[in-house]
């Protein structure tokens, strides 16, 4: 574990600083907006640049995959250690959509360095994520004298992560084969801020409902027929009022079946974090906090699953008033979910429960949207740690860990190919992800370089 | 109150059916929609046309009343006798829009008569029922040898009534001074059916107010926030769950005070109409009848307040999902009011039950919309006999009583002028208004004639 030791690999990327930085720049040039069909053309690019930086590298393997919609980049680097384990990285090379107008102080796709952060769309989110692996891998083999890494390193690095990755489950099935890993490595995530180093342990899963309920054929004449007909509005509203119990909880029975609940170390590691609830409050604009009875904020958000209104919808809803009694109205719901909670189940508790909430004389409509499992590694797995111990190496920090609310496709990996995902993200809130003046932290950008230049011999050691 | 004998209205009455008929079409012919501006001039039109057509009956008074919206007509016939007293008819002159590709068989502003029915835009709803006072006060005269009205008789026919009469009210309480009446006749209703005639004793009142809660200042994050922040979708569905209690009774404290119950009396007389709940649901459009505990359907849209949701809504109503915990949410109730209640108290005690509902950290908005009263004759007060005995004698049949669950403009002429309000509506419900093929069965328009013919000296003997 000391085959590349601290100084030396900084000093290594030190010195390739300025190459790393002007091969980045190229990249953020190429806007490679997968949600908007003119930059259809810039995607490709991007994954064409991509391929060819990584076969720069030293890849002996890149490849670019096509799929229904933007290509994804593949790389692979066996390892000349016939017993390594072998590392899958994910992240995205496609950005958000980004325009001058939208309050960019510089123009989105024209990085510029400034006081130490460079400012462009991706930055952060994710093509800095995915190239400080580049220079990272040549770090690890410069160091330790190495011609191959000491894992087998392969790469995915899909093109339509901004799109909600709508063919990325179906590439990974049909590509399972050439995807085989031991342990998965995300590196499309964030950690605390900029003081504390962290790595993330899991994200929820999510199951999408929507609920249609339906009254009378046509809207019809509240004063008329008001007080004497089922109203469906005021049915959804029942619905959803009856979601949770008084305490915050999920009222659908057989909903927490089987969630993994937090152990005593895991909400002392949670702790742990400089959390401050006035902070949180102001990233999440909003008055107050509230939620599951029981448990803290950061608890609520990352390790309890949840039922949140998404829409609600029906009758009039325009300027005035109109005395009728709907028609009909809905409410999508979506659930986050976590360790322990199978989506499938979860989708079965809640259509039956949903059923037996629409009164007589109301019809209804239950549609689930496709699910996403929850995915988290545990505290004392090995190759957790060696992230940890990687990236306490970069930083010459302590590592905290953190969890992720939100869902993402890494839980697709860790379905089809039964491996253990791990988060290295390094990046913090301010960095803007989604937002104008999207940037990453120079000094960030290469604790990266730094982190994976350790990180394939800790894993190395760690999988054995 | 034998001054009319029934056999010889009935004589006149045949006697002036052509021209009656001809006049009434003509009139029908002129497209008085109000809700249209290229129809203000035959709205205008509208107004000059009956105002002639009154003075040649024989009105010493006609004028058009100005508003800052479509003109009304005002006429008035002072009665001979100096202890008669004053009757107020109320109509409209103005039509729904209608257009022939809307589903008629015939041009809507071009009257057919076909099967005993007069069709055309207007023929029921409301010019056919303005019209049968024209023919009826002529025959009142004739079969009695007056020169003037038993009582004396003004008519407010408004341009407005199906625009929302958003300038009524102040044009009676400008005009209150001419207007002053002991008893106003509203012949803007319907009766029970063809076989069933009936009198309306009282429309409901109506109160509406708009809910509005603060969430997140923007929609945010439903997986990095979901379950730790107050969602207002989630808060405005669970006030509209709290709006009932498992009675179906509005939870509102306060709500029902001074509520006129129902005596015994009247729900027997609501019994003995002809009621088939299976034909009432299919005029609702619905599948099923529900409500307030220990109401019949009728008692309940007619005799019960009640509170609706004409309209609810919060965050993401497209196709498919959006994970997020939305800003803000609203929704939209209307609360039909019955006699004994007041409008005022009414939005007090909502407004205070609907903020106590609102939780921490969600902010709010609560507005109303002018209300009207609810509106009720007692079923013993004299001059609602004396239309039920007017009525009567026209159809030759025992009358029953209804109410109707809506509201209307008639309640502002009780609440300004002071003065009972009955209700002289004779159509039926197949009369379509507001709908393509409206018409007006001719047997029942001189039954509304002979009904007028009638009426002046049956009031005047009951309110002397």
């Amino acid at each position: 574990m000391s085959d590349t030791p601290d100084s030396a690999v900084r000093t290594y990327t030190e010195q390739h600083r300025t190459a790393f930085l002007d091969d980045l720049a190229a990249w953020l040039r190429i806007p490679s907006v997968s949600a908007q069909p003119v930059h259809d053309g810039d995607v490709r690019r991007s994954a064409e640049w991509l391929s060819a930086k990584l076969e720069e590298t030293g890849f002996p393997v890149t490849e670019i995959w096509e799929t229904p919609g933007a290509p994804a980049v593949f790389a692979h680097w066996p390892s000349d250690d016939p017993d390594a384990p072998t590392v899958l990285v994910y992240g995205h090379h496609d950005v958000q959509p980004a325009a001058r107008e939208d309050g960019w102080d510089t123009d989105p796709f024209e990085p510029v360095i400034r006081d130490g952060r460079m400012y462009g769309r991706g930055a952060a989110d994710d093509k800095g994520q995915v190239f400080f692996h580049t220079l990272g891998v040549r770090a690890h083999l410069a160091v330790t004298g190495r011609t191959a890494p000491a894992v087998n390193l392969k790469l995915l690095i899909e093109g339509e992560e901004e799109s909600g990755s709508p063919n990325f489950r179906a590439l990974v099935e049909e590509r399972a084969d050439r995807l085989t890993a031991d342990a998965v490595i995300v590196s499309d995530t964030g950690m605390w801020d900029e003081s504390t180093p962290t790595v993330c342990t899991g994200m929820r899963g999510l199951a999408e409902c929507e609920i249609e309920l339906h009254g009378p054929e046509q809207d019809i004449h509240s004063g008329s027929f008001g007080g004497a007909v089922p109203n469906p509005a005021t049915a959804v509203a029942r619905l959803v009022a009856a979601l949770h119990d008084a305490d915050g909880r999920v009222a659908i029975p057989g909903f927490y079946d089987g969630v993994a609940e937090l152990t005593d170390s895991e909400r002392a590691l949670f702790a742990e974090l400089p959390f401050d609830e006035a902070t949180w409050l102001r990233t999440a604009k909003s008055r107050s906090a509230s939620g599951e009875a029981g448990y803290s904020t950061l608890e609520r958000v990352w390790a309890r699953p949840t039922a949140e209104v998404n829409g609600i919808g029906g009758g009039y809803q325009g300027a005035g008033s109109k005395t009728i009694i709907p028609s009909s109205a809905l409410v999508k719901i979506s659930f986050r979910l976590v360790a322990g909670q199978d989506p499938d189940r979860v989708q079965q508790v809640v259509r039956a429960w949903a059923e037996a909430q629409v009164p007589a004389g109301v019809g209804h409509r239950i549609t689930f949207a496709p699910a996403t499992r929850p995915c988290l590694t545990p505290l004392d797995h090995p190759a957790l740690q060696a992230v940890a111990r990687a990236m306490g190496r970069a930083f010459g920090q302590k590592i905290l860990f953190t969890r992720e609310g939100g869902s993402g496709p890494a839980a697709d990996l860790q379905d089809v190919l039964g491996a253990p995902v791990l988060f290295l993200g390094i990046s913090v809130p301010s960095d803007g992800w989604h937002a104008p003046n999207e940037k990453v932290e120079l000094d960030l950008l290469f604790k990266g370089v730094e982190t994976t230049a350790h990180l394939w011999g800790e894993l190395a050691a760690a999988l054995r």
